[in-house]
């Protein structure tokens, strides 16, 4: 593996991040936020640029004085990332600011296994690297799969819908195959990165992600950092109890929020309500594609088809019941929605935003934000890359 | 406002931690886990004497070398402690180690409002003082409060059952009478700190004690230290909804946690059963006492009351209910249980349990210890002790 650059020091992996996240800066600019006197400042940037991480880029218009020089991440940075659906795989190669300089999306099976799939995401990172990196040189890659993971080890642990990956060492194979350094986490801790970056959570410190796919999962940020728990499960929410009696869970257990509100359990019930005769547009749908997914839910919502804005309800009043205490608990300064369901929009969003307004303390509720995600299928290749620049720009 | 010495570095804030932590050490012993030359640490500690913080404590036994100094906390320091509930004050008085020299505890309605309550408590700490303080000096006080707190203001905000209370400046009050330092913090918070101090906790990073007692709170650690949310309301479970069609609660909504298992819940339905002739012990406790409260529950259930027992079991359920959500979401690598409700003892941990690991999910639950606390009446002052000292610990 080659040894990719690092900062040597806090002030400059500091400066890095800072470049990351708010763009080329002047001199001027960056002094205050480090606290750095000017010349410890120029100290720090030289050196970055030697280790080919910063350069110069011009200087700042002058308001008076002598005009600052500016400086910025060094152009020829790219981070990989790959986002690793049940049903479909992400890659995008990125610059030092994490905007995405190429992206490739396609159907793909997760109950492959690891080496069919991961051999896929190489191939097309390679396609990705040789357009969009100098040399072909990745600084690193970050990688999101959707299932538990130890995120210590870079593998699955047990994840219920991968058969294979249990504990295949996907950090280690990666790393050997691209020979820069490589990270792994669930896709529900990626999407949370990716707001944080990108999103509408940029300057919130606390904060939620849900995600509603086929299963259902939610990030946890704590003071800017993503929160694991003691095991890395913090988050697996789609089996918190709604009811002793609802529907059965692929759990065991009854009445699971993802028995509800997951996306497996609409397109059942979607499926149901075509073939009863109660949804037109469903039945047409069924008829034409062979089967009914929550994407056929969300276009019958919007043609006004009944059933569905009612289905589409009532996923949203469960999803808001369980936030409701969460929300209690947690006293999140934002919660965001993510994966398939955001696509139902705004009924859903009303109805998650009722039940947890009227269920949640006064004192958690008065300055929340419930809204959807508005990086549609970007989220998760943002925050892989986000994950992998967080390591490389600190100290080594 | 006396200005209380506080350490001029990091290297001496964490040597007060450990040695509060752990007690008299010899130098050797220290600079490891300090990671600090003996020079170093010569110069640190000397300055701390300096300071009056640390003083010597002999020779350490040789193991064959030198005989090394032995350091300790100055044998002066005390801090104040202050646990109001909504029936009760409880005060004391601790040395650098948070070991409890001298405790008070007494009857006292929160509904007389702050001037009284907080005289009361200036009151009783003089007396323990004087006792326990040489030249009667204090180097900090924390307060514990029954309501929801800003950490910041160091005052109560909006606290349902602390009339007269909101917002009024505790923390300034207190400073100025006892001229001293002083944090203000929720019961719950200040409970999870003597847990973290002196119970089962020591050694765990992330874990929840729940407190039930009137009412029912969660105090949250996350990496060692209280997460308090964005707007200081992290915790406040008591209202997460079990069932839509439950008893009414306080708070106007149904089928609240607290409806089912707060303490004011528990006496209500013991006096129901005891004037339904449903319980012989609890009628003959009414008659004798004129009413009933959660302990009348306990003592009844220890006499071996069927109804008594039954009425344990199912708040143990309910509360098993809401934290099997709450492990899930949170992957806590601890439960303790505490508050009045603790004194249920077996039965009550026996159903939560039993909850808590067949509706959570097994990677959470594979090594989650839940107990009930072991610091019967004195983890509030150890909690505020601790929160006192991590402050005056800290560089100022």
């Amino acid at each position: 593996m080659r040894i990719a650059a690092r900062p040597e020091n806090a002030h400059q992996a500091r400066l890095l991040r800072l470049l990351r996240d708010h763009g080329p800066r002047s001199r001027s600019d960056l002094g205050q936020p480090m606290e750095l006197s000017r010349s410890k400042l120029a100290v720090e940037l030289a050196r970055l640029a030697e280790l080919g991480l910063v350069e110069a880029g011009g200087l700042a218009d002058s308001s008076g004085g002598r005009r600052s020089a500016i400086a910025r991440l060094a152009s020829g940075l790219r981070f990989a990332a790959v986002d690793i659906g049940a049903t479909s795989i992400d890659v995008a190669v990125t610059d030092g600011e994490l905007r995405v300089r190429g992206h490739l999306s396609e159907p793909c099976d997760i109950r492959q296994g690891p080496a069919a799939v991961l051999e896929r995401a190489v191939d097309l990172l390679g396609k990705l690297r040789d357009e969009h990196a100098a040399a072909g040189r990745l600084h690193g890659a970050g990688i999101g799969v959707p299932g538990p993971v130890s995120f210590r080890d870079g593998m699955p642990v047990t994840p219920p819908i991968m058969p294979g990956w249990h504990r295949f060492p996907v950090r280690e194979v990666v790393a050997q195959e691209l020979g820069c350094p490589v990270l792994v986490d669930n896709d529900v801790n990626i999407l949370a990165l990716g707001e944080m970056h990108a999103g509408s959570a940029p300057s919130v410190d606390d904060f939620l992600l849900v995600k509603v796919g086929t299963g259902i999962g939610c990030g946890i940020v704590v003071d800017g950092g993503i929160y694991r728990g003691v095991s890395g499960s913090a988050g697996d929410i789609g089996h918190i109890r709604i009811s002793d009696d609802g529907p059965t869970c692929a759990c065991g257990n009854n009445g699971c929020l993802e028995a509800y509100a997951g996306g497996a359990a609409l397109a059942r019930e979607a499926l149901a309500a075509a073939r009863a005769g109660r949804s037109p547009f469903l039945a047409q749908r069924l008829a034409s594609a062979g089967t009914l997914t929550a994407i056929d839910l969300a276009d019958a919502a919007a043609a006004g088809d009944p059933v569905a804005v009612t289905m589409i309800r009532e996923a949203g009043a469960h999803l808001g019941t369980v936030l409701a205490g969460l929300v209690s608990f947690f006293n999140p300064g934002l919660v965001v929605i993510a994966g398939g369901i955001a696509g139902f929009g705004h009924p859903l969003l009303a109805e998650i935003r009722s039940v947890v307004y009227r269920r949640s303390l006064p004192l958690a509720t008065g300055n929340l934000p419930i809204v959807l995600s508005e990086l549609a299928g970007l989220g998760g290749v943002i925050g892989a890359a986000r994950l992998i620049s967080d390591h490389v720009f600190s100290v080594a």
